[in-house]
Parts: structure tokens; C-alpha cells; sequence
């Protein structure tokens, strides 16, 4: 059975989603990635979102990486970080959030999560070069990040300062994984600092004992606020937070937290799961008022496949059989609902019935990133599954 | 039959929906509406944004002008514009976009939006009441609008200058009604031109002859941008436009741009109809590419009853029998849909399919104005159809 698994996530990333981006999205006339992919994987739009430049690139480097050093796929990511390096940051260093076709700033820096993501992109393709120009740009996006991250958007803050001042989830949760991202760039004490304020920010602060659920804003004290924003809960969020967690807590043998993050996936799962037409939404109010987003119903393709990871994770270290049990559903779900075989890659977004809502495969939001990063994941975790099993050592809880 | 839906317009506007409004969302505490009201008018959400502070304002004022002056009606919007006069704009006199219960500011003034909606809350309560307060109020912010129309969004801008400046159809159709609002408050020049240009916007500038479209945001010359932005058709505003037109053509007496207005309201609805469910999209793309809006294919509330009016308005002046034929097909649709009759008051999202998507009646972006209003337009406009017929003035086409 998780041989078979084993295959399924290995040949679906290798032969079905890498190819369909290293065919359809490398702009071979202006550099970078054309992400707007219709079902065939024709070009409808051709703005640069640099989220989706920057985890392209670190997508073909984490490749060539970790799987195999095709030459292919780092001239992929090299031409990518080249545009990028020239046409996407301001003067102050701050990432535009989109450019045009050529390369022209269209969205300002508003967004921090473009700086994240470009310190991964850099991080990692630097480990795949040595090419220190590349590390520079790492360390001082993530330094920049540290700087803002008390006021993200900075100018572009809509909140009247002190009537309600909430703190979200997001950044903390990304933090998590960044820092492993480019631990090889920085100093220890930076990084071990980094761990314990991310931790006790997703583990502590964002974490509702109460209802075993994360909450993407809360007071900065940690408390809840009665308000649209503070009773979203983005349950693939939080998913996607535990596998963090494991990672950092597999770092540092710490099996308490590795404990509580399988725990806390498993309620997040129990909490976000469709129980009408399977699939997870997409938001919820955790007091059971409608929700403020109208896409509350729909069942996204990053949602699952980082709950797929965070699944084999928590199974991979506490053995709980509650964990394959789920994945075994949430699997059964993914597989059945986003590949599109006759066309290529995976529908992204799907109404709350299972049907896909859109036709893409590729937009401003949805590119070469959570699919193929998750399907990797899944794989090698399986594959340490089946390694601990055969050498008897994975608990079976029942 | 139109005597029939007479009573059915006129009875849910006065029996159904203003007491629903009435009985649930006066703040009797802090003064102002509360707006977030579950599917049985319980208060579930306690901020209060501008737009429906002021729109309910407007409504209740609108009422006691218009239908009955009814003590209750005018304590309600005189209370309702107290708390907004006192706690509603910064020290620019720019509105908020929301406050807390208390009135506390939440959002700044990114929102132009909240303005339009406060110049007409004023300017009709100044109507009811006469108190020169108000009129001063609505006519001051009706300025500050002009002023800031060519950069709405002020500092919270976020694009870039100069690289894509597109402009957006929601302003200029805005004034198309609001200067009808506040005529009685402004010198004729100011009105005739803002007329002028609304009707040049609207009908010359984001048209779009080849398509029989309206597109939401066009080059500053009027042409197509081939972008996200520029692809978006919100069939919805088009055909509220097009009543805002008909009342400006029909003041002026102009046969010919209600011939427009009419022939382009069936040509946007012809194209906004969902073949396999019925209702109206919310969002379209016009080259038929992914819309970038996940809740493209919903079925709102404000869309249906805008449209409602429109159709209504096109037979009373043109006799065109399409407009009558589409108003019976979307009356049906509208009323077998939205109305909640166990709970009162309309259900404002719903699925594809036409089910309820959200159980509120109201929300962040829903409450006391497009239902009420769009029910007395109909209400009026079948009664001046009927009047018309009876004295054998419309003209009959087949």
C-alpha cells in the first residue's frame, strides 16, 4: 500500500507536474515565469506576481537540490532569480508585490510575503550554485523581513493605529519554515531565536486551547477578539503550520512538540472537514457566524496538499494510526478531485460540491510551489515511513 | 398580472423587509445601525461600516420623502446620522470605512465609496427635515469627492504610477445617481456637468460597442487593457448603470439614450445569465478567461433587484416587450431565491446552484438599500407602467 503511494507521489511530481511547468511557464523572451496557466497550459495573462516568480524558483532549485542535478531544471531557476534580481525589488530593497510581462513594477511593496518568499527562492539557489550574490540577497530580504514584521504594511495600513490593533498569523507561520530555509546563511543564535519566537507564536499565541483550533488573527496579547478578523479560522493554515512544527521540533528532538502538532492536525482536520461533500473548507468562524470570505465553501488545492504532508509527518514520528487513517481520506479526496489527467497539473480551486470552479492551473495565487513542494514532501516522508516500519520502528497506536 | 406584482413589491417593502430593518439593527444603545444581523435579525457582528450606515440613513429617509412620513422612520435615520456626524470623518473631513460600536474610528478613509454614501444620506435627510446642518454636511462631501475623484485611493494606492493607470467605472457610475441625489443642494452648472461626464463615462468611455458590454476598468482613453483588471465584467454594476442613465435621459428628455440604456441593459443580461442555472454572474472575464474573483459565479442579492429596476424602467419609457419578457424570468428567479419567508428579509449569497451560500442578512457589505430601494422602484415604475397602459401610451413592439 504506501509503496503504492510511494510511486503515485513520486510519478505524479516527475512526470506529470514538473513537466507541465518546465514546458508551459518559462518566459524565454523576457525572463522569469508566465504563471497564468488555462487547462492546456496556454498563456492568458502575463503579469509577474512575484509570490509566484520567487517560488518557482525556489521550486526548480529545491529539484535540483534534493532530487537530481538537472541542468534543466537550474537554468529554470537561474533565469528566474536573474529577472528577478534586475526588475523586482525598489530602491530600499522592499519586493514589488507584481510586475509586468518586461519586467516594469505594477504593485507596490505592500506585501511582505513577497520578501519571504523571495529570501527561499534566493537561499535555496544559492545552495544549488555557491553563487554568493544570491546568499546576499537571502540574508538581507530575511533581515528586511525581521525589520518590518511589526508593521508589515507599513504605509499601506488600513487599521486606525490603537483601536484595534490584531496580529496575524501568517508571518510567524512562515517564519517557521524560512528559517530552516536559510539556516545555512545565518548565525546560530539568530536562528535558534527565530525557532522559539515561531514556535511560541503558532504553539501559544495563535493556538485556542479551548477549541483545539488556530485563529488567524488575535489580540497581541494572545487574546481573542470578537470581530470578523478575529474569528477567521483558515484551517489549511494552520495545517500547513503543524508540518513546520514537526520539522523544528524534529530538529531539535523535541517529541513533546512534535506531540501536540500531530494532536492540533488532527483537530484542525476534524474541525475543517466538509462532512456534507468531503474536502476541507477554505474558512470558518470559529463562533459559527458566516464567515466574511464568499469563497468560505471552497476547497483549494494548497489546503489538502499540505494537510496530506502534515499527516505522514505526524504518523512518520508518533505512529498514530489516526493519522494514516486520515490520510488514507484526505488522499482519496485530493486524488480524485484536482489532477486533471487529460490535460495536465492539478485544478486549483473547486466549488464546496467537488467541481472544479475554475478551469486554471495557473493565476495570480495558484502556481509551481504547494503541489509539487507537497507531493516531494509526501514521497520522501513515505519513503522514511516505510524505512522506520521495516526496521520495526514506527509505534502502532490503535 | 402587473396590479399583481404591484402588491407583491409593495407589500414585501413594507411589510417584510423595512420592518426587518426596523425591528433588529437600531442601535438604541450607541446610536447608528447595527448591520450584521443572522438569518433572524439577531446582531452577531457589532462594527459599523460607513457604506451601511449611511445607505440606511438614506433608506429610512428616502421612506418617510417618499412613501409615508412616519415618525419612526425619520427618528431612525435623524438617530442613525447623529452618531454618523459625530463620529464619521477624520479631521479632512474624509469618511471612515468603519467604526466600532462606539464609534471609535477601525478603517481609515482609503474608501470613496463611504463619501458617495454619506452625501446621499445627508442630502436626503436634509430633504425630510430641512435642518441646514445636513445639507451643509452632504454638499461638503459631495466637493470633496470632486476633489479627490481622480486619485480616490490617496495614499492607499497601490500601484505603481505611470505603469498601468487604469480607471474605474464604479465612480463615474456612482455620480450618475448621486448628483440626482443632491441636485437640490448644488448651482445647475456644477449638475449638468456631472451629468455630462457621467453619461460620457458610462455610456462612451467604459462601453464597449464590439461586446454590448460595460468593463469595470478600462485605459484612460477608453481602450481595452488586457490585464485582470481590464478583462472584468461585473454584468451586476452594468445593469444598475443602466437605470442611474435612464433617470438622467429621462430628466433630460432624451428618447434616444434611453433607447441606449435599454438596448444595453438587455445586452449585458443576455450575457451575464447563467444558461445552466439561471441568475446572474457576479463576475465575468470578457475574453473568457479565468475571472481572478473566486466568487465569479455567485448568485447576489443587489444584482437581481438592480436589475429588477432597470428592466422595468427600459418598458416604461421604450414599451420594448424584452424588457418584460427578461423581468418576468428574473423576477422569478429573484423571488423563488432570496426571500427567506420563515425568517424575513432576503438571503444575500447564494451558490451557483441559487441555495443560500450564507445564512446573514445582513453583513459586512449587506444591509438596509439595494432590497428596500430596488422593491419601491418597482413598486413605482409598474404603477407608472399600469397608469401608462391604461391611458394607452406604451408602445407595444414584438
Amino acid at each position: 500500500m504506501k509503496t503504492a503511494y510511494i510511486a503515485q507521489y513520486r510519478d505524479s511530481l516527475l512526470q506529470d507536474v514538473v513537466p507541465f511547468w518546465m514546458k508551459h511557464s518559462i518566459d524565454r523572451e523576457w525572463g522569469g515565469f508566465l504563471t497564468c496557466l488555462d487547462r492546456d497550459g496556454d498563456v492568458y495573462d502575463t503579469d509577474k506576481f512575484i509570490w509566484l516568480q520567487c517560488r518557482e524558483v525556489w521550486c526548480f532549485s529545491m529539484l535540483y537540490n534534493q532530487v537530481e542535478p538537472k541542468a534543466e531544471w537550474l537554468d529554470a531557476a537561474v533565469q528566474g532569480a536573474e529577472f528577478l534580481r534586475k526588475c523586482g525589488r525598489d530602491e530600499a530593497g522592499n519586493w514589488y508585490f507584481s510586475l509586468t510581462r518586461e519586467g516594469k513594477p505594477l504593485i507596490q511593496p505592500y506585501n511582505i510575503f513577497s520578501d519571504c518568499f523571495a529570501t527561499m527562492a534566493f537561499g535555496q539557489l544559492f545552495k544549488a550554485t555557491g553563487n554568493q550574490d544570491y546568499a546576499d540577497i537571502a540574508v538581507a530580504t530575511f533581515r528586511n523581513i525581521l525589520a518590518r514584521q511589526d508593521n508589515p504594511k507599513g504605509l499601506y495600513t488600513k487599521a486606525v493605529p490603537g483601536t484595534r490593533p490584531l496580529i496575524s498569523f501568517a508571518l510567524p507561520m512562515i517564519l517557521c519554515n524560512l528559517v530552516l530555509e536559510i539556516e545555512h546563511l545565518l548565525e546560530v543564535e539568530l536562528v535558534e531565536r527565530v525557532i522559539d519566537e515561531g514556535i511560541h507564536a503558532v504553539m501559544d499565541v495563535f493556538y485556542q486551547p479551548e477549541h483545539g483550533l488556530i485563529l488567524e488573527n488575535v489580540n497581541p496579547d494572545g487574546s481573542f477578539s470578537d470581530s470578523f478578523e478575529g474569528r477567521t479560522v483558515n484551517p489549511g493554515h494552520g495545517l500547513e503550520a503543524m508540518w513546520f512544527v514537526m520539522d523544528l521540533a524534529a530538529r531539535r528532538g523535541d517529541d513533546a512538540l512534535i506531540r501536540r502538532a500531530t494532536d492540533l492536525t488532527l483537530s484542525i482536520l476534524e474541525y475543517g472537514w466538509d462532512q456534507e461533500h468531503g474536502g476541507i473548507f477554505y474558512f470558518l468562524d470559529i463562533s459559527g457566524h458566516p464567515p466574511l470570505q464568499l469563497e468560505w465553501d471552497q476547497k483549494l488545492w494548497w489546503v489538502h496538499v499540505e494537510t496530506l504532508v502534515s499527516l505522514l509527518k505526524g504518523y512518520l514520528h508518533t505512529g498514530d494510526k489516526r493519522c494514516m487513517d486520515w490520510f488514507e481520506k484526505v488522499h482519496a479526496y485530493t486524488f480524485a478531485h484536482f489532477p486533471d489527467p487529460g490535460h495536465g497539473e492539478w485544478f486549483g480551486y473547486l466549488n464546496r460540491q467537488g467541481e472544479p470552479l475554475l478551469s486554471l492551473k495557473g493565476g495570480k495565487w495558484k502556481g509551481c510551489f504547494h503541489i509539487p513542494r507537497a507531493l516531494y514532501q509526501c514521497w520522501k516522508t513515505l519513503e522514511a515511513i516505510v524505512e522506520k516500519e521495516e526496521a520495526g520502528k514506527v509505534a502502532q497506536l490503535s
